[in-house]
């Protein structure tokens, strides 16, 4: 008989204002990705929801590619050759909300549960960061909550935890992709010393204030100054985004990601919020709408029928 | 009747590696200070313990001028001029413990005592960074345990916490100073974008690490690319240090402020620590010695005789 297995992975939102290219969180927002192993070496993959039109069912396929290096590692690719993949996908596309972290990472723990579990979530992590190329969005796909990766010789390390107070997460998703190729190549070689410092100070603050659930601390805890002032002149109107964003009552506000997305933080106003933002890309003639999600506290997870 | 009071103030670690000019500690060493205003214009201030001769005790005197200041602000120092201090230092002076931090918000704590409290600690704090330049070593010693700390448009904001584990911090104290206008200047104007990214993602796990309480991670939480590279030749075997005290069983190693102490953190194995670190200064032709001390928990307070 053949066994399969549904998956449930958050989307993710990563940097959180100054913690680039370390933070991460994951969000109330979810694919679902159901995988049966084949012996037989044929392909089915089916998409709908969020990019299902652009999203390769061929060999191409990024869910079908990751299972196959999972399989290859624990020598199981000659046993099994083929896939039946259905995604329903709620994560947007190219957006900044780790549309690509949650294809890899439902795939990987769908086929690791269908082989009798032999990774652990470290081991996961491993794997779907060598696959993505840096762990800040597989992280917390996989945890849930916060988490503060780095990459040690090699070795992804991700530290997971949930914050201590009810933080939303309101996310302008603006109609318009960005790669993050073109994101990553508008970020100087050397930055000054001050603007380090700036960020050290802001994203120590953010976990700190996150970790021990301090809200007025989170007010100047979401301040960048080493990738969003070279990634600005990518998103149209950007600034006002933050500044309606602040102005209807977030705590703070930042790129979600590489962008395009915003995301704010807030403990309350998430509906006038989002209205804000959606408005001020307006004036710049973005369409956008708005999602008012939480912290995913779970990560990755097998989906009940 | 003329009122006194004695202050208790810890001295104090800055940097703890990552977190350049945002992170500090305090420690289990103390300076106490004494405090007697006078409405006649004298002054009469001793000194003993660490560093005694080399404090002045006329009007230079840096606790002195905190306690002017102070007075200045509430508009009583007409009816204040003069003041007896006695003051009784454990802290090393000039080795990178915040000997002037603790000088300065030990002298502040005990006007504002005395003048019925007109400050709160975040008025404190404000104060005492006006006077020392930057909050990194004024804040742990006004709150005790981790602070992070920022300055928003003038205004000083920090955050303690105490970690959630039993950190132990040992200090290898070289027996040369070191002026932190020599170590501020070896410093870059500008740094690489992956220094800057090295240590927002080792100070965000460093906090994450002491706020959660979870020792594995913070064996790569203490490691920096900012600062202590471009200082260690202010160093003789700074590096050496750093690995004798690994190799001994520390979690992790950074300069304490801007040296020339080197701090250790380890949660057992202290004097092991402090022997090996003591004895690879001593192959470096540096005299040194090492204390065992514990994270202070109270900052600043009054002392019961």
């Amino acid at each position: 008989m053949r066994k399969s297995v549904k998956i449930r992975v958050p989307g993710t939102s990563a940097n959180c204002g100054p913690g680039f290219d370390c933070l991460g969180v994951s969000c109330t927002i979810y694919n679902d990705l159901e995988l049966t192993l084949l012996k037989e070496p044929t392909l089915e993959i089916q998409a709908e929801g969020e990019g299902a039109d652009s999203i390769p069912t061929d060999e191409r396929n990024l869910a079908w590619r990751s299972i196959q290096l999972l399989l290859h590692r624990v020598k199981a690719d000659e046993e099994y050759r083929g896939a039946i993949i259905r995604m329903k996908n709620g994560v947007p596309l190219s957006r900044g909300l780790g549309s690509s972290a949650a294809a890899i990472v439902g795939a990987l723990k769908a086929a690791n549960v269908l082989l009798g579990n032999p990774f652990d979530r470290r081991g996961l992590l491993q794997i779907a960061t060598e696959i993505e190329g840096h762990p800040d969005n597989v992280a917390p796909a996989i945890y849930g909550g916060f988490t503060v990766s780095l990459v040690h010789e090699g070795v992804p390390e991700s530290f997971a935890f949930l914050p201590k107070l009810p933080l939303k997460l309101v996310i302008a998703v603006p109609d318009f992709h960005l790669s993050t190729k073109a994101a990553r190549n508008a970020l100087p070689e050397a930055v000054p010393m001050k603007d380090a410092v700036f960020n050290v100070g802001r994203a120590a603050l953010l976990v700190a204030a996150l970790a021990k659930g301090n809200v007025p601390f989170l007010r100047h805890a979401f301040d960048d100054a080493l990738h969003q002032p070279y990634r600005a002149k990518l998103i149209p109107g950007m600034y006002d985004v933050f500044e309606a964003a602040r102005n209807a009552g977030a705590l703070g506000v930042a790129m979600s990601g590489a962008g395009p997305c915003i995301v704010a933080y807030t403990t309350n106003h998430a509906a006038t919020v989002g209205d804000a933002m959606v408005e001020a890309f307006r004036r710049h003639d973005v369409s956008a709408r708005a999602l008012a999600l939480d912290v995913d506290k779970r990560g990755a997870h097998i989906a009940k029928e």
